[in-house]
């Protein structure tokens, strides 16, 4: 089987922060709010077409990334997604939202402004939050 | 327990076409492409804090709408949404899409303009259809 790469423009938009079990845990860069991105290895393009186990787990990565950003956040909301109309390589989105934030009520998805980017810290701040909450294997950063 | 009502918002976007057994079935009322709207008898307002086998029950009936969407209507995508940022009460959105539809590549939330409305036969057909292919329960219609 040929090496699973994540897609290119996934990776141009985000940190790559570690592995679940099921899934690639990314962090987009505009740091105005929260917005993780999970991509699991697979050639399937839409979630709703995943074998039912397979999907179930990977939600359950999804759920433990969305109770990292209310108990750890802080933050009230979590809007999730899977679309794929620009990347086709199936990918979710857990997303932090608070009444205020940078875009709300809109939701992100070709709604958020630029915004600052996270400095260094801030992202190892995020990765040990979830090894901590979710079991997550980081990823060896240079 | 209080009698469930789907918030009057959602009621006055769509057209409610019936139940699957965990959940209303409705369409949203902008024909410019297949929008359908899902909405469980729960109290929980984010989809991933379901309790994780009621999530895999409703996310198998959105499962079943996007077979229909494919199948039977030919769409090549699905986008697949829990958002909830206005309106609070548990909904997921379930869309078809195609390249150069209404929106193309943007997601609907947001971005989709005032469309046509459908036709009262139109939205027979499309209940036809997901009674075939679900097991849908159709609404009693006046």
């Amino acid at each position: 089987m040929p090496e699973f790469r994540i897609h290119p423009r996934i990776l141009g938009d985000c940190h790559r922060l570690g592995r679940f079990p099921d899934c690639h845990l990314l962090l987009h860069r505009n740091a105005a709010l929260p917005w993780f991105i999970l991509v699991p290895e697979t050639s399937v393009l839409d979630l709703l077409d995943l074998d039912p186990g397979r999907r179930e787990r990977l939600l359950a990565e999804c759920a433990q990334v969305s109770t990292y950003i209310k108990a750890d956040l802080g933050l009230p909301k979590v809007n999730f997604a899977a679309i794929g109309n620009l990347v086709p390589q199936l990918h979710l989105h857990v997303v932090g939202r608070a009444p205020g934030d940078a875009c709300w009520p809109a939701p992100v998805w070709g709604h958020l402004l630029p915004g600052p980017e996270y400095r260094q810290e801030e992202v190892g701040e995020i990765v040990a939050g979830l090894v901590r909450h979710c079991a997550l294997t980081p990823a060896l950063r240079g």
